[in-house]
């Protein structure tokens, strides 16, 4: 087995993307050597207990990083803020500190002025997920084949970045580093945006009339059941992402607004060459996904 | 075996509704004595017949529903008021004929002026379907546990609506009457809407500057791509249903885009209680599906 790429990894935060990497790195062993998880709540540390995945619960943060060399932040990202403050005096000296979270600009603004010199502060994000939440819904496959996204700030050092690197690549992800701003605009399109509209259509059939509404549950077709799959995920760390890249997010929710402006307009006009011009494009995507095997 | 439901089916159009229904009834024996298959290009009869469920091709319609006492109508609904004035005057005394499309006021205007007396028309609509079109793409369990609605005009012959029901249910579904206005509301929010938002989604998506648009298929997360399957359907198809139902998509859309502008204002604002609020109507619509065992 290799030798483990840190020593304690304390996990801030413990749902499924938590969990998932507590469960690799206990079965693996060649991630860390120790594993602390830390959770804002006594009943998910009692879970996390019973699930067996964590060497130690610690229900203080400050206490959770005290001696480790890898600190992981996977709570909500709006939660970054008052964690940071509350570890930074407590992360032991070359120590790294990492998080999970959906937004990186938000992360490195929150973070970033409380990352005492000699700690090495390497913002990332795993590109996985299901709509399930909490310590029980992480699996060890969850990051095969999936992207993990880096994105340091420059001068970072590189030393740390290669061990965050490495730490998910043994987790099966592939790994790329990214400028902040620009994986806040690729989120925005390929993950926030679709959220916020399944959201936003599931909220539209809520406000139907009662006779309808009974009608789509019932009828659900194949679109609005996939809707529905991404719309069951966890409100706490949707309104953290929708808060937190809210720029890039709003950006791209007034050009998608454009476009479907003007695909109603050729559907109230009967422009049927246009229409078909833009479903085609839906199959043009679809086949470069398949052919980057991401479908 | 139950004796057949039909002596004679013949089906207008061989997709991916088409073909299902034509391999249970090859498979089953209990739906149709003899399967009469037609199809607009000889490409796809030639297929058809490399396929083995048609008892018989036939390139001319008329010629197709001629002695058949069940025409199913499986094309795009754009394409039914021509094959109606086809094959109105070719129809059998005392036959059914029904249809698969997915928007029903559109379909009862188009085929219910070329339907001879002495034919029974009942309109229907299996909500059932993935993203793959054509003949090959069909596989018998389509059906299994779907709704199929009935929508037959005020004064159908009740013999022939319950000739259509059984059909369905020796298919695997469960069937419902509706009407017709109802359904097309239902559908829009259901089915129609979702489609709308993922094809123009994967147009915004397409139109972004080239360095973006490759990350965005490279590193399509979850949400995106559950989007692109719904959005690979078939072209044409989906035009036709657009069009046809063209006022209750535009009604649904314009209540979805209040509210999308609504959660784009509380974003904006930071109203992070506004939008913890539609995140949870999600979850709880998706309860109610798995509930209803839809999901």
């Amino acid at each position: 087995m290799a030798e483990p790429v840190f020593k304690r990894l304390a996990l801030l935060g413990i749902g499924l993307i938590g969990s998932s990497v507590a469960r690799i790195a206990k079965a693996q062993g060649d991630i860390a050597a120790e594993i602390v998880v830390n959770a804002r709540t006594q009943k998910t540390l009692d879970r996390v207990v019973e699930l067996g995945f964590a060497d130690r619960v610690e229900p203080d943060p400050a206490k959770a990083v005290e001696g480790a060399d890898c600190v992981m932040l996977c709570a909500p990202v709006g939660a970054f803020a008052a964690l940071a403050e509350a570890i930074g005096p407590h992360l032991a000296h070359g120590a790294v500190l990492t998080d999970v979270g959906s937004t990186k600009q938000s992360v490195i603004r929150d973070v970033g002025p409380f990352v005492p010199s000699g700690v090495h502060f390497v913002p990332a994000h795993p590109l996985a997920g299901t709509e399930h939440s909490g310590p029980d819904s992480g699996f060890t496959t969850l990051f095969q084949g999936r992207w993990t996204l880096l994105t340091p700030p420059p001068g970072t050092d590189e030393a740390a970045i290669e061990k965050v690197a490495e730490l998910w690549r043994r987790c099966g992800s592939m790994v790329e580093r990214m400028e902040p701003g620009h994986h806040d605009r690729v989120l925005a399109i390929v993950s926030h945006l679709p959220h916020f509209l399944a959201f936003t259509i599931c909220g539209t059939a809520d406000d139907l009339a009662e006779e309808t509404r009974r009608e789509v549950t019932n009828f659900a077709a194949s679109g609005f059941r996939d809707f529905t799959r991404i719309a069951a995920s966890d409100p706490v760390m949707w309104r953290d992402i929708f808060l937190n890249n809210r720029e890039a997010l709003l950006e791209m929710l007034a050009r998608f607004m454009e476009d479907a402006q003007a695909m109603a307009r050729a559907i109230r006009w009967g422009d049927a060459a246009y229409i078909e011009d833009k479903v085609e494009r839906g199959r043009k995507i679809r086949r470069s996904l398949i052919e980057l095997k991401q479908a």
